[in-house]
């Protein structure tokens, strides 16, 4: 996979007062949320220049997945850097592709200021493709791995990864 | 760390209405969630037999904590299982401790059935012990230290890590 | 509709970290979520002793409602009475029924010790008997009408209405 | 109080994934959040024009209130008008005063596209200014109603309430 440090993939989140902890900042399972909504501003916008052969510039990646089939969550990793308090302007998270496999890929993220002066948490979420029916995994089309390698970035370096594990 | 499967420590979880999203199932950040009530209530109880020297066995791990300092989320990981339906009946969390440093440590857990008998997710959280003057890590206690080390359990063994990462 | 204080039904709910507002107790939005889990567990469990002429002890209320239809939540309100704070036990939701129509029905609420020595707050909702193809609402039925009498009581007595409105 | 449609208070809400239940639409009590997230920016921006003697434009509602006491949630009622569905353009939120007694106030919403186009719900929340020391009310200053005059527009028609209670 060609590196680029991450492919300018940038989603506004809107801080909400409920979530704010009783630590007076936003709780670190919420930030999950945020990513879960960068993911699916992603997958539903359209695909524009990631678009690949069989695949038009106005379909959205969820269009590629398909109706039986859909992408799982397998799992999460999320380290957090900087605390988040509450304000009326909003955070925003970076997303982009770190790794694809036959019916996996892996999205990165941090969830930063705009301009990348501070970041609050970075992350990854092993995703897979299933199908509906039988609840299978599924190889990756030509389309799909098309506009996920347009999206590809550097990996996450995580920082805080315990050596013991 | 004296090697045990898990130390018993388990938590029930009720699933509500709200934790189920439009694809029917517990929503996956919802299980961090889950982990979050999980700790909160390992935390608060009464420690019983897991007091050491300094603590008295109706102290909580809050209490060795103090009220100057704070166990900081450092990291989480999680990886899903098994889809979990809406129910009645709560979910149960495993709670144990799978690493000590000097002023961190880490939880392991599983969201399962009680008896284990169906796995759900398996997820570790590290935590830091922070001043809240100075906002720097400080040197767990030896009464921390002790009841830390009577949760002690074995490492998760997560199945979907990625080898590229 | 025969007044009785209320019928009896109540439902435990376990009060999590993330209910807690940066105020330091239960989000006033949070009670909401309490109120929908005492619904849902109401609506799916076995009518019992509410079963009438064309249901079966076994069945559940949302059983009578069919898959063709749903029950919408028309309006709710809710008075706040007392500031409700975190703890390891739960909080107990009365539930029962205040009002039925021909196609509409109102439940009754209060979140309470389970003693009912302290109300937090007090609630109704309004329901409405909607058919998902036509999306308009239809008349409640015989055996449906039976169940909602059985769960009736009086009306909530709301305190803090305001006169102007 | 001079009655003015709405004085022109309205705030966009980001929707959430999470805010879809498993009925495929924004959940009831969601829309609670919505109510309070619209409360919370009015509260906390520059009062502006409805800066009056004793207060500076660039001071909030917030800081009219003072750090001693609090503006409590007493009541909420809401009714429910059209469904809401997950889309990526934000859903806006109307907010304005209909009430003002001697230490307490009502906020009026509404829930509606920026147009006024269409309208999901309308709302109303009974607020109370509370000091945190002796938790008891206090009558609100000349500042505090001039800014609440200026915000103050007609009380909102409700058409669910239920003629029985």
């Amino acid at each position: 996979m060609e590196s680029k440090k991450h492919p300018g993939l940038q989603f506004p989140i809107q801080i909400r007062f409920d979530d704010i902890d009783s630590y007076g900042h936003v709780n670190n399972v919420t930030f999950l949320t945020y990513l879960q909504d960068a993911r699916v501003q992603l997958i539903h916008r359209s695909l524009g220049a990631a678009a690949g052969e069989g695949a038009a510039e106005e379909d959205t990646f969820y269009d590629l997945v398909g109706k039986g089939n859909f992408a799982l969550v397998g799992r999460h990793e999320i380290e957090y850097l900087e605390p988040l308090s509450f304000r009326p302007v909003p955070v925003y998270v970076n997303i982009w592709v770190t790794h694809m496999g036959g019916s996996s890929f892996e999205f990165g993220y941090s969830v930063a200021e705009q301009d990348g002066a501070k970041v609050y948490a970075q992350a990854t979420s092993g995703m897979v493709l299933v199908s509906k029916e039988t609840g299978k995994p599924i190889r990756l089309t030509d389309a799909q791995r098309h506009a996920l390698q347009e999206w590809s970035g550097d990996p996450v370096n995580f920082r805080r990864r315990p050596k013991s594990s």
